[in-house]
């Protein structure tokens, strides 16, 4: 991945380490995802798919998830999830619901963090035999708590609004990890609702300005519907500053989400990894097939690790003009185009040879 | 369409009607496109085509379209938008650039507004004769301000950020407007760049309070690109009250803006017509194949004119509290299914009828 462009300043968060990958404290805005990989069913029992996982985790890296979660659902998974974090080429963080007795396991079998709903885990002291565990692995655990799964006090108070839940449990449970002398947390409090998502972190943000924040709008839909609400609600947080890594929850393939997240961050200039285009809806002014165009033009660009603005126009009269901040970019007429680097024409181009002829304009810039 | 759930305390603007349309003074954010029907080649040179740009008018009405611009490239093409608007069934906005003669016959064509860039099309009495036309024809005007086309004077100054140039350009139009008497106006400040149109929208809403605004974030790029960069710029500016009406721009079939549109509107709630999916990403713990089930449930619900929130979790533990707030929902066990409402239980289902079931409990409600 190419470096970043541009950063916005941020809230200062305390860094917290997820293997090799700083999350916080300054540090970009990490990319992370979750493997859905089905159970392998053996004979005494489901068990977590251990290539499964692996291959799944090898294509969310080759496009750019910089940590992934894996899911441990009951303990005769634990030394395979063991195995997987141990071949995973990211960092692997363990998420576990209910039994302690799990996070405790993975916390020795190489989990690179923990993510826990405290609310859901039991007794106070199998919260704190998770802390312990951590401790003594020296990983970092996430807080996740949920608008589905708050503590019975919280949810029936009628004089808080959901996002002050939503804080208010996350406070809590900060404050007992601390008494406890575990500093290395980081907090989620997500919603489906992406008002209810946007409220909360914002609370989060000023109550605990120093504590990493996990963003995401979760259980948000198919790849439609979830880049929508994805894209409005992180969108809104990341350009106040909030957010120290990010998940984009999609039912669809993981890897779907990793390109919706980088796309997140460069809209709103948080983070620019990648080409982005400028490509005009067009209109009745249009004289050519533009879409195609622009669908070769976004397909040659996705091999680009560069985060490089180019720019496909329908008209040559518009087009250099409206597109002036793009790196790069072509105005298509009816038989030819007009090739412009930085708002300057550069050259004319034929029709047919459009794609090739800015291609090879972008490798000599 | 239905009625919207809920609506914010928004920005009171003055109404103007495009057509039977009311665009602002609280009424619901009103959703548009643009056609992008290529011009016919006649021997007299290319015109509009009529038959085109009403089949895909009607295709974006039936989507829920409430507004569409029309370009209109030519004098020659004059006549046939006229024929356009006359039989279009919903209210037609003429897109005019460059030739105030054709904006003037436009207005005498039956446009239900006209929408021009004032800094493009002409000296200050080539404007006045657009603005008279318009007022004798009495129709609004769109002053559509665009990065790539501000005036000269305004460009060159160094003193002005990008977004304070929009809306300063913005805003000496209008005035000019407004000291000729007219004051039927929209105004529109795109950019291509998510945060320079989100900052001159918010300049516009603080300057010109009263101006219904016309939001969009301009040649967005693609289905995905397009969606991503919509959705952060024009959530956030929805999410705080500002936008009359709003154009997603993709360079797609515009029937792809509607539906992102609506789903920008329901992401942060500012206005709701139809049905939400809350599904989960799936992880270990599911032990369904979910996407195939949920991308049913999506398709089925595409015909339901409701704005009904329809859960589809992927484990009976979790579900259907995670799903609290959903009206209906499922919740997908191994062999079996838990349909719920409103997070109580109401019957289990039977793996094969899962869906169908769903639908029934839909009926019922």
């Amino acid at each position: 991945m190419a470096e970043e462009l541009q950063k916005l300043a941020r809230e200062k968060t305390r860094p917290v380490f997820v293997g090799s990958v700083q999350v916080g404290g300054g540090a970009p805005v990490v990319v992370q995802s979750m493997t859905s990989v089905p159970m392998l069913r053996l004979d005494e029992g489901p068990v977590l798919d251990i290539e499964g996982n692996l291959a799944q985790i090898g294509r969310l890296a080759s496009v750019g998830c910089e940590l992934v979660r894996v899911a441990i659902p009951n303990r005769a998974s634990i030394e395979a999830f063991g195995e997987v974090a141990k071949l995973s080429p990211i960092p692997v963080i363990a998420d576990i619901h209910f039994d302690h007795q799990i996070a405790i396991g993975a916390a020795k079998h190489g989990a690179a963090a923990l993510r826990i709903n405290p609310g859901n885990i039991g007794s106070a002291d199998r919260v704190d035999a998770v802390i312990d565990a951590a401790g003594e692995a020296g990983i970092p655990i996430r807080i996740g708590v949920n608008a589905g799964s708050l503590e019975d006090a919280l949810a029936v108070r009628d004089d808080l609004t959901q996002p002050q839940k939503l804080a208010l449990s996350a406070a809590h449970f900060v404050e007992h990890f601390e008494s406890r002398g575990f500093k290395d947390i980081v907090i989620s409090a997500k919603s489906h609702d992406v008002r209810t998502t946007v409220q909360a972190y914002r609370q989060l943000s000023r109550e605990l300005p120093d504590i990493p924040l996990h963003i995401g709008v979760t259980e948000a839909g198919g790849v439609r519907q979830g880049t929508i609400k994805s894209a409005a609600g992180l969108g809104m947080l990341l350009a106040e500053g909030i957010g120290d890594t990010m998940r984009v929850s999609l039912t669809a393939d993981p890897v779907e989400e990793i390109d919706v997240a980088y796309g997140i961050l460069a809209a709103v200039d948080v983070r620019r990894v990648r080409p982005e285009i400028i490509s005009c809806p067009t209109c009745s002014r249009c004289q050519v097939d533009l879409m195609p165009i622009a669908e070769e033009v976004t397909s040659r660009l996705s091999t680009l690790d560069k985060p490089l603005k180019v720019a496909v126009m329908g008209c040559v009269v518009n087009g250099p003009g409206e597109a002036r901040d793009a790196d790069v970019g072509v105005a298509c007429g009816l038989d030819s185009g007009m090739l412009f680097a930085h708002g300057e024409q550069v050259r004319k181009t034929s029709a047919d040879s459009i794609v090739d002829d800015l291609f090879d304009l972008i490798d000599t810039l």
